[in-house]
C-alpha cells in the first residue's frame, strides 16, 4: 500500500474487554499475536476485539495505517517482546494481545458462495502446518477452513505467524462431528474429494465442475477411515513412489490451485 | 514396506570417521538428525557416513531393516533425546550424529536427465521451507534444488525432519554463483522460469514443453533483480489479491506439480 494511504486507521475494536464469548476454547479469553502480517491483519478486523499492543517503535512504525486515539501500546524492546512469543519466534517487533474469534458456523459457509472450495482438514495439528494452510486458503479464494473442535489446535500466534494475515480472512468452521459436517456439505451439493495415497484416480481426474470440499487427513495416519468414508471420491496426487507423502500444507497449496485452474 | 522385508539391512555406510571433506561447511564434520523418516534414509543412504545412533529401543524397533552388525547404538531415554535435538522438535526416538554429504557439482546434474525440472531457490534460508521443497521435489521427481553457498542454510535437523527423508535422495547443488548457474542451465538448454507475483504471465501460460528450471526467492524480498534477470520468463501463479504471496514451499509445491502435468 503506497505510503499515502497511511493516514488512515487500523480499524479493528480497539480495547473492549468484553470478555466470556462461549466457544470455550481460549479459556483465559486471550490470544497472542505476533509479526507484521497477523498483526496489522489483526488490527484492521473489525470482528477482532484488541486489548493490548506490545511493541518496539519500528515495529509500530512498520505497521500500514495509524493506530486508533488512545489505543494500548506498552513499547518494549526486542528482548521483552521475545519473552511474550514461542522461543525464537520471529515477532519482527510487534506483539498483540487479542480476543479470539467469534466461532463460525457451516451454515453460513455453506450458503453463501459454492464456487469457492472448501477446506476440510482432518486431524491436522501442527499450527505451522495448519497457518499455511490459512494463508493459501486465501490465496485461492476458498470459502472456509473446517477442522473438528477436537482434533485442531487453537488460534495462536504461530497459526497466525504461519497464516501471514490470513487468520483474520479466512472463516475457520470448528464443528462437533466431521462426518456429520460432511454430510451437510453433501446435502448443499458439495462434491468431497477426499485426498489419499492410496486412491486410483489423480487429483485433476477426480474434479467435477461443480462445488467442491476438499478433504486432507493428518500426515503418517492419514483421513480417518470414517471420514474417507464420507467422500464422494478418493483421489492422490501424481507423486513419485521415493517418497511416502507431501507435507499438508503443501499438498493443500496443489489442491487448492488444481481446482483453481480446473 | 512390509514387516516380511525388515530382515534386510540399513546399508550405510557406518563409522568410517574420515573426515576432512574439503566443502567447508559444518567445520566440525558433524550433522545431527532426527526422526524417523530421517533417520532411516540417512541410514540406508551409502553416501552417508555415520558416526552414532542415539535412541530409545522404540525408536530402533521403528526402523525399517536391521542395524549392521557393530553399528554404534547408545540407548537413551526420550529425555535425554530431547537434549540433542532443537527445542520440541519431534525426534521420535532417533537422533543420529553422521557427516554431511558430499557437494554435487552442477555438471553432474545438468548432463543428465533434462525432463525432470531443476527447482533453483534464491536466499531461502528457513530450514522448514528448504526441507519442505526438498521433500516436494522428490514427491514430483526434480533434477536437483540449487542453492547459493552463502544464502542457504546447512544440512542439520530441521530440514532433514521437514525433508522427512529426502534429504538423502535429491540432489542439492550449492553453487558460489547463482547468476552464473542460471547461465550455465541455458547453455544447458533449461528454459528458465523466475516465480515473481508481479509478472503478467500464469505459470501454465508460461510453461514450454522441454527443460524447465523453476526460480524461487525468498518471502518478503522476492528474487533478488540480478537472479530475475537471468530468467528466461517470469511467471505469477493465480493468487487472490487478498493475500501477498504464498509460503514460499507452498508455492514451489505448486510450480512442480504445474510442470509434472503440463
Amino acid at each position: 500500500m503506497a505510503k499515502s494511504d497511511r493516514k488512515k486507521a487500523l480499524r479493528g475494536r480497539a480495547g473492549r474487554m468484553k470478555g466470556g464469548r462461549g466457544s470455550g476454547r481460549a479459556s483465559a479469553g486471550q490470544v497472542r499475536l505476533w509479526g507484521r502480517h497477523a498483526v496489522e491483519a489483526a488490527l484492521k478486523n473489525p470482528d477482532r476485539q484488541h486489548f493490548k499492543l506490545s511493541a518496539t517503535r519500528e515495529g509500530v512504525a512498520s505497521l500500514d495505517g495509524e493506530l486508533p486515539e488512545g489505543f494500548p501500546v506498552v513499547y518494549a524492546d526486542v528482548a521483552d517482546l521475545g519473552r511474550l512469543v514461542a522461543k525464537d519466534a520471529p515477532h519482527q517487533g510487534l506483539v498483540l494481545e487479542c480476543a479470539p474469534l467469534e466461532n463460525i458456523f457451516l451454515d453460513e459457509v455453506l450458503s453463501a458462495e459454492p464456487n469457492r472450495p472448501l477446506l476440510v482438514l482432518d486431524q491436522v495439528t501442527d499450527p505451522h502446518n495448519v497457518g499455511a494452510i490459512l494463508r493459501s486458503a486465501s490465496a485461492f479464494n476458498a470459502a472456509a477452513i473446517v477442522t473438528q473442535d477436537r482434533h485442531s489446535p487453537p488460534e495462536g500466534g504461530v497459526i497466525g505467524k504461519s497464516a501471514s494475515g490470513a487468520l483474520e480472512t479466512v472463516p475457520w468452521v470448528r464443528v462437533v462431528n466431521l462426518a456429520r459436517a460432511l454430510e451437510d456439505m453433501a446435502e448443499a451439493g458439495y462434491w468431497r474429494i477426499g485426498l489419499a495415497g492410496e486412491a486410483k484416480d489423480t487429483l485433476a481426474q477426480a474434479l467435477p465442475a461443480g462445488p467442491v470440499a476438499l478433504v486432507l487427513g493428518a500426515e503418517g495416519p492419514g483421513m480417518r477411515q470414517n471420514i474417507g468414508g464420507h467422500c464422494d471420491a478418493l483421489a492422490k496426487l501424481p507423486i513419485s513412489s521415493a517418497i511416502e507423502s507431501l507435507n499438508v500444507s503443501n499438498a493443500a497449496a496443489i489442491a487448492l490451485y488444481a481446482v483453481a485452474t480446473r
